[in-house]
C-alpha cells in the first residue's frame, strides 16, 4: 500500500465510499505491509516457482514425511535436500508423484512444468566424490528454473582437463565450483574467466582436511578476486545464490 | 583462431598466398591463442576500465612507490589498496595526480574519467569500526564503474535502523554487507531481500572474535540462503565479485 | 551458629546447662556450619522445590534407571535430562508415575504439585531443529516453578516474525534465546529489548558450524551488551540461570 | 496505536472530526510506532540514566576525543571504555569535567549525580592481573546506578580466601566473577551460592591460555549450573547484563 | 660392563683364561650393554613386578587376545587397558586366571601376589562420569604395588566435599586428580596441599568441552604451581608417573 | 584441633579450668583451623625456605618494583620471574642486594644462605633457544634448595649427544626436560630412564609451531608413560613440581 | 611437435607433399600436444607400470567394484587403497585374479610381473598400530617397482631399537617414516642419517592427538632439516613421492 | 668395526699381536663407533661442503655476531638465515668477507669456491610476496652446490603463466614450490609433472590465512600424490630436503 492508496482509502472513508470496518481491516496490517511488505512481496516473487525446502539431515524418515506432507498440501512445489533412500522411499509411498534423485540426495514434487527461464549457471566439480554436492547445486538451480551446464571431474590434479571447457564457462552467467580436499579449483577457475564464481568446499578428504576446513580456507584465501564462498557441502545455498544473481541480472530493479 | 581460419591458412600456404614463415609465426602461438586466448581476451575484457591493483599491506613505502611508478608508466588507471598515509604521501610527491582516500585506505590514479556504467551495488556496514573495509569495497566498486549506495551503521544491535533502507536495498542489483564482531548482519539482510548478498567479515572485535573468525563463521553458517562470503577484511575482493555480477547481468553471454 | 550463640553454648557448658557431649556434637560440625553452612542453607533454599537432576547422556538405560531409582527414594522431585525413549521407557516400567516429555528429552517425577511462583521467563528459538534444546530450557524453567512463554521459530532469516512478539518479550523478566547455525538471534533480541538475555548456542548445523562453535562465538561477540552465554546445547543450564535471576529479584537479599 | 484508537481515528475521518491529512500523517508512521515504538520507548527506558558509551580500543586519541565531544554535546552522561592515559589526558584538556579512572581504563562525564538505586552487584576477581577488567565491570555497574561490592584476589589457588566472603556474596543480587588463566573461580563460586553468576574470562596468562580461550572454555563447561559467560575481557558487557538483572528484578513487568 | 671388567676380559683372552669365542659373544653386544645397558637394566628394574601392557582401544577382541596370549606366555604379569566386556570375556575363556575389572576397563593376570611396597598415591575424581579414568589410574597404581586411596566425587561444583579429605591428601606422597568438563579440581587441590599433583583431563562433557580440550587447557593454565598434566583420559599414564615418583623417593639414586 | 582436644577444652570450660572467653577465642577460628589450618600449616611448610614469587611479565618496571619492595619488607627471600633487564636494573637501584640472572630472567633476594638439602633434579634442554626456560627451571629449583644438574643442547636432531649423559640422568630423582619446536625430547628421555619426567614445551619455533602448541601436543601424546606436562614456557612451574617431588620423597608423610 | 617439425610440415603443405587435411588434423591438436603433450607424455611415463588407483574409503562395496571393474577393463594394473574385507571379497568374486593384502588394506590386480627396478625405499614405523599405514606405503612402493625394506616398531619410546638398523637406513635412497601419537620418529631418524625423509603422521592415538594433528605438527616442526610431510594416514602418497625420488635419481633429466 | 675385525682383534690379543691396552682403546668406543659411528661418518659426509647454519630470527645482532664469529673460526663455510639488514651490517663490519643477500635474508661466508655438482633443483613461487622464502630456498640450494632454476610469480590466479615453463620443470630433478594465501600451486604443479615436489607454505596473506595455516592445509590435502610439505616459511628446510634428494640420486648407496 503506497502513500496515494492510503490517502485514497482515507478519502473514501471520509466520503462514505468505504466503511470504517473495511478500512480498518486493510490498515491494521499496514505494519507488515510497510516494513515487511516490500520484503514479503519480493519474497513471494523470490518464491514464485520456488519450491518450499526441507533440510532432511538429522530428521527421521517419519519427521521428513510429516514436513513434506504438510508443505505438499499448500504448495505446487516442494523440495527436500539431504534425503536418504529410506526417507525417499517412505515419502514416495504416500506421495508417488514426488521424484527422487539419489545422486543429488534431492526429493522434489512439482505440479507445474519446470522450464528454464533465467540465465545459464555452470556447475564444476573437482573430483568424483564431490558429485553429491555438485548435483545438489545443479538440480536445485534447475528447479529454480535456470539453465545448467555440468562440467565434472576437472580438478587441479589434472588441470589440462579444464581447458577444453573454457568456452563453456564463458557461456554461463555465473559459475558454481565444487571441490574438496585441497579446494584449489575455484581459484584456478576464477583466474581463467571473468564470471562470478561461487565456491563450495566439500567435506571430501581425510586427515588434515578436517571435514572440509582445508578446502574452505583455501577458497577464502584465493588470490583470484571474484570468488564468494558458501558453507561446506552447501550445494543448495550455492544454487540459490547463483539463481539470485541470474535473476537480478534479468529483472533489473 | 577457429577451425576454418586454420584451414584457410593452410590452403593459403599450399596455394602460395602465405609464406611458410608467416604461417609458422601464426601457428606457433596457437596453444596460447587456443587455450589462453579466449581467457586472455576475456581477461582483457575484464580489465577494460579496470585499474591495475597493488596490495600495499606488508610493503614499505618505497616498495609501494616502485610498484606504483611502474604500473603508472603503462596503464591509464592504477589502484593501490591498504595504503598508509606515509605511503600515500610518498607516492603523491612523485605522482601528484594520484588521489588518496584515507577512509578507504585507497590511492588511485586515473587518466580517464570514471563514470558509472554498470548496475547499482549497495554497500552496508554494521558498525563504525567496519568503515575502512566498507569504504574499500565501495570505492573499488565505483572505480570499476558501478553505481554505489552506501548504507552504513545499520548493525543488528539496533536492527530497526535497517528498515528505513529496505527500498534502497531493492534498488540495488547486489549487496555487499560488511560486519565484524558477531557478523550477523548479512544473514539478516539476506532474509529481508532477494538480492544476492556478498558478506565481508571484518577483524573488528576482541577476545573471542579471534581476528574476525567469529564473524566469518557466522556468515558461512547463515540460514538465509543467497550469501557468498569473502576473506576477512577483503573489501576489495567483495567489490570485484559484485562488479562481475553486475557486468555479467548487463553483458549476458 | 553466630558468635553470640557460640558464646551462649560455652556459658551453658560452664554453668552445667549443657553437657560436654551435647556441646561437642554441636561444635564439631562448626566448620561445615560456618563455611558450608550459609551455603548449605542456601543450597537447600535453592533446591526447595528443585528436582534432583540426572544427566543421562552417556549413561546406559540401566545406569540411568539406577540413578533415578536412588534419587526417587529420597526426593519428592527428580529430573533427568537428555533421556532417550529407551531409557524413559525402562524407567517408567519401574516408576510409572514418572512423566516423559520426549520433545524436551526430559523425564521427571514430582510428588507435589508444580505451580509457577517466580517471574516470567520467555524462551525463544531460531529454528525448528533448535526445539529440543529450547524445550529442555522451557520445561526445566517450569519445573523450577517459573512462568514460561514459548516463542519459537523466530530466527533472523525471517526477522519480521520476531516483531509481533515484542510486547511478549517485555512482559518477561529474563529471556532465554536458543539458536544454532549462525546463532545471531540473541544479539538481535538484545538490541530490541532491555531484558537480560541468556544465549544458548545449539549444535544444529553442518560444515563450518563445527558442532555449535560458530553459534557460540557469535553469541560471545555480540555487540548488544546484556547477553550471557551458556555451553552448547545447555538448555538446562540456561533455565537454572534464568531461575536464579527471577528468584534473586523476588527474594531480594 | 492499538486497535480501538485506530478504529476511533477512522470513525473521526468518516465523521469529519479529523481531516484526511491529519489521519494520513498519523497512520503512515504506524509501522515504526508499532514495531519500533515499543522498542524505542524501552530503549529510552533502558538508557534512562545510562551513559552513552565509546569503545576506545583501536581509536586514536583524536578519534576518541571527536566521539566524546559529540556525545558530550547531547548527553548528560558519557562513558568511554578502554581509555589509555594519553587519550584521557587529551580529552580532559578539552573537557576538564570528565573523570578518568585509570585502574578501570574508564573516562566518564556526568552532569547529574550518580547514586545507587538498583540492587547490589558483587564483583569478584581471581588475581591481581584481572583487576583492570574487574574494575571496568565494577565502575560501569556503579555508573549504571547499582550498589557494588568488590571482592578481589580470591582465586582458586588459595580457595580459603574466598570463604570469609560468603556472606557478602549472599547479600548481592548478582555476582560478576572475573578470572584469567585457568578461569575456575566462577564455577567454584556458583557451587557455593545461589546467586546468578556472570563469568568474565580475561586474557591474563601465557602459553596455552591462548589469549583467554582457556578461561573461556572453563567457564562454559562449568558443572555448576547458573553461570552465564561474556566475551574475553568484557567487563563492560558483564556490568550491563548484571544491571539489566537488578533492574528487571526491581521494575518487574 | 664397566671399564675394569672389559680390561679384565681382554687380559683373560690374552692369558688364555677366556676363549676368543666367549669374549666375542660378550663384546659384540657391548653397544647395547653400554648405551642401552644402564637403561635396559633400569628398564628391567622398572618392570620388575611391572605387568606388560596392552592398549586395547582400536583392537578387535581377537587381536587383543592374540597379544595377551603371547605376553602371558613369557611374563608373570600382563596388564590390558581399555578392555571392553566382549574382549575381556573372550580372553577369559582362554585364560581364566585373568581378572577383569570393568569399572577400570582393565584385565590383568598376575602369577605372583601383588602387595603394596611403595608410597601412597591418592586418586581424586571430580564427577561420577570420570570414574572409569580414575579407576584405570587407581588400579594401575595398585598393580604397580603402590598403596592407593580413592577420593571420588569431590568436584568444584560442591567444593566443601573436598575439605573432609584434606588430611587424607596429606598422607599421600603424590596425588592423581581426574576431572572432565571444566577441569578445575587439580588447581584447587594443588592450592590446598603441598603434594605433587598429576592432573588427568577426561573427555567427559559436551559442547564446548571439545572432547576434553577444555579440561586440558584449564589444567595447563592453573595458577597453582606443582601440577603436571597427562593426556586426556590417560589414567594409565598418570599412574605410571605417580609410581615413578613414589619409587624414585624410596630408591634414591 | 582434633576431637580429643576439643572435648578436653569443653571439659575445662565445664570444670572452670578455662574461661568462656578463652574457649571462645580458640573455637571461633576452628573452621579455618580445621579446613584451612592443615592447609595453611602445610602451606607454611611448603614455603619454608621458599621465596615469595612475582611474575613480572606484563608488569611495568614500576609495578614490579612496588611488588618486590613490599614482599622484601616481610620476607627473607623474594623471587621474581620473567624480569627484563630494565626492571632488574630499576629494582637493584633500590634493593642492591637483589641478584639478577639475566639468562634465567630471574631476580631474587635472599637474606639467608641457599644450600641444597633435597634430592637432585636434572634439567635437560633440546636447543639453545630453550635456554631461558631451562635456566628459569634450574635456578628456581636451586632457590628451592635442590641439587641441580644442567644437561643442555641434547635435542633429538642429534640424539647421540644424549647418550653420554645417561648415567647422569640416573643420578637424579626427577628430570625436567625443556624443548620447543617439535618437542620430542621428553618422550625420548622417558623411554631411556625410569625417572619421573616433567616436560616443558617452549614457544621456540615458527610457522606451524603455533607458539609452542606443537611441542605441547607432542609431549601430551608421548607413548612413553611417565611424563607430566606443564604450560608452555613454564620453567618455574616445572621446578616447583620437581621440588614437591623431591621433598615428598624425603619428608614422607 | 617441435619447431622444426612444424616448419617442415608447413613446407610439405606448400610443396604439395602433405595435403591440407592431413596438416589440419595434425595441427589442430597442437595446443594439447604442446602444452599438455609433454605433460601427457610424462604422465604416461609416470604411469608406465603404474597401476590405476581407486581410493575406496567412503565408497560402498558396489561402488568400489564398479570402479575396479571399469579400470580393469582398460589397464594391466589396478590398485585400490583403503579396501575393507567386505569390498575385497565382493571384487574378488568377480575378478578372482585380484590380490588382497588386508594388512595394507590394498587390493590390486597386475597382469604383468612386478619386479623391482628402482632404488631402495625403507619404510619405518613407530608402533604396531601404525602398521596399516606403513604397509600401505610399503606395498604401494613395491607395486611401483621399487625395492622396499620394512623396519617396524622402532618408536622413540625405546629409541635403542632403532640403532641396529642404522646401516639398513643408509642402504636406502629415501626413507618413509610412519608415526602416530607424538610423531617424533621422523625427526630422530633425520638426525641420524643423510637420506631424504618422508614423514607420515597417523591418526593413531587418543585425546590430545586430535586424530593425528599432534603427530602432523611434530613432523612439520622438526628441527632436523630434510623432512617432507604428507597428509595424516597418507601411506599411498608417501610411497608415490618416494617413488618419484628414486626414479628421478635413476632417470636423470 | 664389523664382526670379523672384532674377532680378529681378539685373536690378536690372544696371540700377543695386540696389547690389551690397544684392544681396550679400540673396543671401549665401540658403542659410538657402532651406533653413532656410521651416523657420524655420514653426518660428516652430509656436511661435506655444507655450511654450518645459524637461525637468526629471535636473536639480537650481537648474539648473531657471536655465533657467526665462533663458527667462522672453525669452518670454511658459515650460513646464517633470517638475517636482518642490521645484523648483516654488524657482522660484515667484523667479517667483511661475509656476503649478504637481503632478498633471501641470508648471510654467508665461504672460503672455498661454491660450484654446482649435484642435480638441478627448480624453485617456483606463486606471488611476489613469497619471494623471500623462495630466495632462501634457492640460495641455500646453491650454497649446497646444486644447480638451481628460479621460476617466479606463476601462481594459480593466472595459471597460463606456468605453462611456458613446463619444459624447464622437466629438466629439474626435484621441484620446490613456494606459495602463500591459498597455497594451490604445488598441487597444480604436481599434476603437471612427474618430479618430486617439495611444498613450502608461506605466511603471506591476511584474515583467514591464519599465518600460513590455510596454505599449509591446502598442500597437505592436495589430491596430486607426490608432494611433501615443510613448515610454514621454511625455505631453508625445503632446500636441504631437495639437496638430500639430488645427492641421494647421484651417490646411490
Amino acid at each position: 500500500m503506497d502513500r496515494s492508496s492510503l490517502k485514497k482509502l482515507l478519502t473514501d472513508v471520509r466520503d462514505g465510499r468505504t466503511s470504517v470496518e473495511e478500512a480498518f481491516a486493510k490498515i491494521r496490517h499496514l505494519p507488515y505491509e510497510d516494513i515487511g511488505a516490500a520484503k514479503i512481496d519480493h519474497h513471494r516473487a523470490l518464491r514464485r516457482g520456488f519450491p518450499e525446502v526441507i533440510f532432511c539431515q538429522g530428521k527421521t524418515p517419519e519427521q521428513a514425511l510429516a514436513a513434506f506432507r504438510e508443505l505438499a498440501g499448500h504448495n505446487g512445489r516442494v523440495l527436500a535436500t539431504r534425503v536418504s533412500p529410506e526417507t525417499a522411499s517412505l515419502i514416495k509411498t504416500e506421495l508417488p508423484e514426488a521424484q527422487y534423485r539419489p545422486e543429488a540426495r534431492i526429493l522434489f514434487l512439482s505440479r507445474t512444468e519446470i522450464k528454464p527461464r533465467w540465465g545459464r549457471i555452470a556447475v564444476l566439480s573437482a573430483g568424483t566424490s564431490d558429485l553429491p554436492v555438485a548435483e545438489e547445486a545443479a538440480l536445485t538451480a534447475e528447479l529454480l528454473e535456470n539453465e545448467v551446464s555440468r562440467i565434472y571431474d576437472v580438478g587441479v590434479a589434472g588441470i589440462h582437463r579444464l581447458f577444453s571447457h573454457l568456452e563453456e564457462l564463458e557461456r554461463a552467467r555465473v559459475l558454481i565450483v565444487v571441490a574438496g580436499m585441497e579446494g584449489a579449483l575455484p581459484g584456478v577457475v576464477a583466474g581463467l574467466t571473468d564470471r562470478p564464481v561461487i565456491a563450495v568446499p566439500t567435506s571430501t578428504g581425510y586427515g588434515a582436511s578436517f571435514g572440509g576446513l582445508s578446502a574452505l580456507l583455501t577458497m577464502l584465501n584465493t588470490c583470484s578476486p571474484g570468488v564468494g564462498v558458501v558453507n561446506i557441502d552447501n550445494g543448495f545455498g550455492a544454487a540459490v545464490l547463483a539463481h539470485l544473481i541470474t535473476r537480478s541480472g534479468d529483472e533489473k530493479p
